[in-house]
């Protein structure tokens, strides 16, 4: 079915906070700041819509993820209906971000979105997104999840992959 | 008076997580970790001693820190009484990471540290550092500290400047 194959192509979109509102917080110095260091630092504060629930607290890993080549196939999404998580990439290297609305607990059309150097994402409690996805490299990232007890995951496969292109 | 001087000159040691535990943690993809993302990625997990009191909670930031020239002199730390502050870059670029030990709340003999790519650090609540002191050129900095009320900066002067040297 050439057709649906069509459709279930996903070009990427640069990040902005704008677009990604809605699935969590784009964290990278731009906005309001305010200056400390005697000037030489500009403070980007409190960008991050955190949220631990239960028995969580926050937490400070890292992440070395593989990278995926493009164009990227992928049939899983996931969430965490315990608590948001952050990934902040350690270098310059752009990465894939993928996330779905719900649409009564399943995850709808997903949305990709490619970042430039000096981004990263917190995704809110409870939202669909891809695993971590950098391109071309391998990259640590500083993620900043709930470290609590219960079952924190929850995955979602489509009946058909969606393919993220490169261009 | 020569001899003051000469004696109050640092030299950069590297980074490691048994020279800086006194101090607080390093943050990197090293050490134990175990798979997730069907092993595309590797977790090292809960790296940090995050501690917030009062009405504190963790948060997000960026700091967006202007670089320093070596040899770098100072004669200024701070410390927070009421939460760690960890700082990871999102560039490859070292840094400098200067810290003392307590003596009788008071500031004693720095030490200076030089980061390699991919390391940040936590700061215990209460430990002496220096500011943000990326080397060579700016760096965005993902800062993972207290957010809450209270103040939280105690500043201590040397009655003469320490250096920092390339070296």
């Amino acid at each position: 079915m050439p057709e649906t194959t069509t459709t279930r192509t996903l070009s990427m979109q640069p990040l902005t906070r704008e677009a990604f509102a809605p699935f969590g917080d784009v964290i990278e110095a731009a906005g309001e700041s305010f200056p400390i260091n005697g000037g030489m630092c500009d403070r980007f504060h409190d960008q991050a819509r955190m949220e631990f629930t239960g028995d969580g607290r926050a937490g400070i890993s890292v992440g070395f993820g593989r990278p995926y080549p493009l164009p990227y196939s992928f049939d899983l999404l996931e969430r965490h209906p315990l608590g948001s998580q952050a990934f902040m990439p350690m270098t310059e290297d752009p990465f894939l971000v993928l996330v779905a609305p719900d649409e009564g607990g399943r995850p709808g059309t997903p949305i990709a979105f490619l970042t430039r150097p000096g981004q990263g994402v917190n995704y809110l409690r409870g939202v669909w997104h891809g695993v971590l996805t950098p391109l071309g490299r391998a990259v640590p990232f500083v993620i900043v999840d709930r470290i609590g007890t219960g079952n924190n995951l929850e995955e979602a496969r489509f009946e058909a992959p969606w393919t993220v292109t490169a261009g």
